[in-house]
C-alpha cells in the first residue's frame, strides 16, 4: 500500500448535514482487513438518515460515516486472517454479529442484540477511502464479477434472504408488491429460485417497466380500486392466487393486499418497514393458515448471492442507473432522494482518481 | 341394532331458536358407518351460532343439527368399511374433506375448500341419537379411554394443531394468551411437547386456576396495564422472554401482546378469531422475524391426539365441568353461554337412557 | 368421439413376450376420462419387466398393458368430471392412490400401499389407444406445450421430485452421478430451482455431452479411479464439495462415491435403485450428519414440472432421441434396451394414422 | 480462590497408560473461566481410547487428560466475561467451536472442522482439579440442579440431538436400539418430546430393566432371531411400525433391523458408531422414503437439556450407577471397562476432600 494519508468520508453529523472530511486511516485488527473502498451504493436508508437524522429508535447522535452496500479492494490483512490477501476484491457484508449470543450460535446471526452493523448509529459505515472491516465477512470476487457487482451483493442479499424466508422453489407463483430496488432484487432472486411466474406491483409505471425488463412475467399498475379489487385483477391475471407474496412497500394497503391475495396455506414475507402500527385483516390470514414473516437483513445469504451473480444466472447490473464520484457525494444522494431520472440505484466509485 | 327409530336430534332453526325434534335414522354410504351417537362436547361456535345465527359468511339460513365434539359407537358398517365393526366406540373427526383437490394431495385436508364439516352451515352436526360418518375419519379408541375422552379428541386436536405449527418442542418456553377450553389444550399440547416452561393469561381469575391444576407453569391475571407492561411482567416472570406463543383469545390487545412479548425469531400462533381487522405493530414482528401463523381447525391431527390420552401422557378429562343429557339440550346451552358454575367444557350424552 | 372400436395394445405376456393386441376401448368411471392415447415414453422399468418379467417382488404373471411415461387426448369424460373435457391434451400421471390412508392424508400418497400405478403387475399401463384414468390426476396442458412434452413429464416429475427431497436452493452445489434419462431431468430440475453448480458423473462419454448440452456445469468421465479419488477429482474441479447429490445410477460404487464427495452437514438422495443390499461406509456419512433420502416415485411434482415446462425455463424436448408408432413397439423396445443410437429418451406415439 | 496448586490430572500416555499427575493450573483467558473441577463422567469413547489409543483418526500421540462429560465451579473469570461470576455452578459444553467458519455461521458448529474438543487427541480434557474453557459454553445451573446432573447434560444432549434430528414430536412411536447410556438417555429425550411409545431393543437383559424403570413402553431382549424376524416382532408388539428409530449400537446387524422395522416414510438416526463399511439394505430404506440421519455430537442442545432437568421433566439420575473419587480414576475405567455390577454410567469426583 502507498503511503497515502487521504482517508476522504462521507459523514453524517446530524439531519441534512452531510460533510466530505478526512479521517485517520484505521488499522485493521488480528482477524480484520483493511479495504480500499471502490463501489458504494445509496440505500433508502441512508437517505432516511440524511433526511430525518434517525429511524425509528436509531438516532444520528454523534458524526457518523455513511454507507453499507459496498465493495472494496484489501490494502493489508491482520495477522490471523487467513481467507484473503492484499490485493483481493471483496464484497463486504456490513453487519458483524457477536459471534457469541445464542442467536450467533443458532445460524440466526442476523438478530444478534450486539451486531456491529455499519451507519447504522453510533457505527460508522464505509462510503470513505479507506475502512477497516472482519475478514470472514468479506467475500472475495471471482476475477469476472464486477465491483459494482459487489457492492450490490447487499441489497440482492435482502432479497435473498426474504425469498428464502418465503420458501420460494420450484413452481411457486410469486407477488411483489413495490418496485422499488428491494422489490427488484426479490424478483430476482425469486426467479433464480424456481418461481414459475411472478408479478410484482406498484403505483410508478416506470419503475415496472424495469421490472419486465428484468424479468418479472406481469405487472400490475396499482391505481385507485381498493385493495380487494386489487386481489382480484392479480388472480384473474394468473389464472390463480400467489402461494408467495414478497412485500416491499411498508404501506399498509398493500399489507392488506397481500393478505387478500395470497392463497391459502400460502407465505407472507414483509420486507418493506411501514408505520408502527398497521390495521389488517388479520383473522383473513390466520383462518387460511397464511404465514407471516419478517426478514430483518440477512444471515449466511452473501455467499448464495454471490454463487448466483458469479454463475451469471442473475444479472444485477441494470439496477445501476447513476454513477458518481465520493466528491459528489451530495449531488449523488440529492438524485437517490428525488429519484430524479428514474434513479433505481445510485453507485458511488470511492477509489481516487 | 335394535329396530329403534328414535333419532331425536338438536336442530337449530334459526338464532336463538333450537328444537328437540325427530329425524330419520340414516343409512350409511359405502365408505361410512351409522353411530350411536355418544358424547357431544359444546364448542363455543355452537354457542355463537345458538345465539347470532351466524359465523361470519356462515349463516343458518335452513334448520341445521347442532354439535360436532363428538364420540359414538358403531351401528352398522358401509359394504367398503374394513377399518371399523359393530360395536367399536369411536372419536368421530368432524371434517370430511373432497380427497381430490391440491389441498387434499399435499396433506393440508383442513384447507380443502369443498370439506364438508359438521355444524357449519349447511351441514348438519352429530347432537342426536344416530349420525353417519365417513369411515376413515372415525377413531377407534382403546378400551381404557372413555367415550367423553373421545369427543374431546376435538378440541384438543385444536391444541395440538396449533402447537404443531407453533413447532413446539423441548426446551419450548411458551405464552398462551387465554385460559378458555382452546387456551387450556393448547396447554396441555404444549407441555406434551416438552415445553420447559408455559405461562398462560386471562381475566378470569378462576381460569387461571384451572390452568394451574392441569399444569401450567406460571399464571399471568391480566389488569389494566399497557400490553408493554404485560410483556414487560411475563419477560420477569419467565426470567426471559418465551419463544413460541399461542394466542386463544381473539381479542386485539392480546394480539398486540403477543408480538411485544414475544422473543426475536420466535413464533406466534394465532387460534383465536376475532375482529376482521385488527390494528397491530406488525413492523415490531417484522423486524424482529417473528412468524404469525393462523390455524384453520386441523389435519392429521386426530391422531396424535388421540395416542397422546391412551398413552396417559395428557389428561384432558378435568377440563368437563359439566353434563346433560340429550334431552336437557337446552339447558346444557345455556350453561355453555352464561359460563354459570365455572363452565368449561359443559357435555351432552346423547345415548337413551 | 368416432365409434372406433381399434384399441391396440402392447401387452407383456411374460418375460421377452411383448405382443400387440386388441383390447375391449374402457367405459370411464364417474371420476375418470377416456383418454385417446397420443405419446408413451419407454423408461428402464419397462425394459426391465419385459427382459426379466420382474421387478423384486412385482412379477408379472398375467398379460399386462406396459407403459406409463404417457399423454393423450381426453375423448369422453366421466359424470362427476368437472376439471377436464373433451379435447383436452392432458399429461397423466400414473399413479392414483388411495385417498383413504394415513399416507394419502398426509400428503405423502406416493407411499399409499393400496396406489394403482400404469403398468406395475397386475395393473395395466397405457401403451394402447384408449385407457381410462382418474381425472384429477390427468393435468391439462397449455396449447404451446407439445403432447410430448406432457409424456416427459413422469420422468422429470422423478427428477423434481428427488432435487424437492435434496432440498436444492438458491445457490447449492450438486453433484448428479449417473447421465441417463434420471440424472439429465435431476440436472434439469436442480438448475431450475437455483443451483449455482452442477457436475454430472457417468461411465459413458457420450451421456456426458448430452448433460454439457442441456446445462451441466462440469462433468466426469469414471474410470478406473476409487471412489475415493474420483471424490477428490470433485472437490478439485468445483473448488469445494457439493452439499447436495442425487445418486442416479443404483451402482454401490457411486454411492460410496456419494458419501465420499458430499460435504458435511450436506444430502444424498438415491434415486437409482441397485441391488438389495450394498455395502457402504455409513458411519462416514453419520459422523458428518449427511442426510440419506430415498425417494418413491413422486407427489405433487407433476403440477410443478408442468409449470417449468410451461413458463419455458426448464426444456426436456432434448431428451427424445428416438420415436416410433404404437405399431413399432417392439423395435421401440428394442432401441431402448440396446440404447442403440445413443438413445436416451425413446417415445412412441399411440396415434392411429 | 485459595492458593491451592494442586491440579491432580488424569492423563492418557498411550494405549493402556493412564497416569494421575499434577498439572500446573491453567489461568482463564479474556473469554474463559477458570473452573474447579466436580464431577466428571466416563464415556465409552474415552475407554476406547484407554484401551486402543485411537478412534479411527485420533489417535493419542501425545499425553492427553482425559473427560468431557463433567461439571465445575467457577474459580476465576477472565476479564471479558459478563455471564458468569465465581462461585457459579456450570456444565461443561466440550465443544468450542472457531466461531467463523460457514458452519459455525449457520447453526451447525458441531460440524466446524476447527472444533477444540475436550479429550479428544491432540486437546487434553478435564478430568483433573482445575480446568479452563469459554464461559459462553458453559451454563449456569440453578439451584436445585445438582453437579452430577450437570455432567450428565453431556451423554443427555447426545440423546436431545438425535431426537431432534429424527424428528421426535407429539405421538411419534420410537424404536431404540441399544440400551447403553446413549439409548436410555434417547429414550428419555424421546418422551419428553411426545413420543407415545418407546420400544427398546438390547442384548442384555439387564440394561433392558434399566430402560424399563425410566420410561421404556416396551423392551425387546434381541435373541438369536433374524433382523427380519425381530423386525416382525417390533411390529406386533407396537401394533404397528415405529415412525422413528435412534439406532444407538453401531452394529450391523441393528442398521440393518432399523431399515426393516422402519415405517416407510419415517426416519433413522445413526447415533451408535460401528465398523468403517457396513452391509445394509439401502435400497429398502430408499424405497420407501425413509430417511437416514448421523449425529455428530450436539448443537445448541445444551440449553435445551438443562431446562428440561431444571423443569423435573426429565431424571438422569438414576443412570449413575457408579462413583469414584480422581484418585480412584483407574478403578473406575476399570469399572467402566468391565460394566462391572451393571455399570451404566460411572462418575468421577473431582474435588479434593
Amino acid at each position: 500500500m502507498s503511503a497515502t494519508t487521504d482517508n476522504l468520508s462521507a459523514i453524517l453529523y446530524k439531519k441534512n448535514d452531510l460533510r466530505l472530511e478526512q479521517r485517520p486511516i484505521p488499522e485493521p485488527k488480528d482477524d480484520e482487513v483493511l479495504l480500499k473502498m471502490h463501489s458504494v451504493g445509496i440505500c433508502g436508508s441512508d437517505v432516511h438518515y440524511l433526511v430525518n437524522g434517525a429511524i425509528g429508535d436509531f438516532v444520528v447522535r454523534s458524526p457518523m460515516v455513511l454507507g453499507h452496500e459496498a465493495s472494496g479492494i484489501v490494502a493489508k490483512v491482520g495477522k490471523n486472517v487467513t481467507n484473503l490477501k492484499e490485493g483481493d476484491r471483496v464484497a463486504i457484508e456490513p453487519g458483524v454479529p457477536c459471534r457469541y449470543c445464542k442467536f450467533c450460535k443458532d445460524g440466526k446471526y442476523n438478530l444478534c442484540p450486539d451486531v456491529i452493523f455499519c451507519a447504522t448509529p453510533p457505527i460508522d459505515g464505509n462510503l470513505c477511502r479507506y475502512y477497516t472491516h472482519a475478514a470472514d465477512f468479506c467475500y472475495k470476487l471471482p476475477d469476472h464479477v464486477s465491483l459494482e457487482e459487489g457492492a450490490l451483493l447487499e441489497p440482492l442479499s435482502v432479497g435473498v434472504h426474504a425469498c428464502r424466508r418465503a420458501g420460494i422453489t420450484l413452481g411457486s407463483v410469486v407477488l411483489v408488491t413495490g418496485a422499488g430496488p428491494i422489490g427488484l432484487v426479490s424478483l430476482l432472486a425469486a426467479k433464480a429460485m424456481g418461481a414459475s411466474r411472478v408479478i410484482i406491483t406498484d403505483i410508478v409505471a416506470h419503475r415496472l417497466e424495469v421490472a419486465k425488463e428484468i424479468g418479472a412475467d406481469d405487472t400490475l399498475l396499482m391505481g385507485k380500486v381498493s385493495t380487494e379489487e386489487a386481489a382480484q385483477q392479480i388472480e384473474k391475471i394468473l389464472g390463480r392466487q400467489p402461494d408467495k407474496t414478497i412485500e416491499c412497500s411498508g404501506a399498509e394497503p398493500c399489507i392488506q393486499l397481500a393478505i387478500q391475495a395470497t392463497e391459502s396455506g400460502g407465505v407472507i414475507v414483509l420486507v418493506g418497514l411501514g408505520p408502527p402500527k398497521v390495521n389488517v385483516p388479520l383473522v383473513n390470514a390466520a383462518c387460511r393458515e397464511i404465514d407471516i414473516r419478517g426478514v430483518f437483513r440477512y444471515a449466511n445469504d452473501y455467499p448464495l448471492a454471490l454463487s448466483m451473480v458469479a454463475s451469471g444466472k442473475l444479472n444485477v447490473k441494470k439496477l445501476i442507473t447513476h454513477n458518481f464520484k465520493l466528491e459528489e457525494t451530495a449531488q449523488a444522494y440529492e438524485t437517490a432522494r428525488t429519484g430524479a431520472g428514474g434513479a433505481i440505484k445510485v453507485m458511488i466509485n470511492c477509489l481516487k482518481e
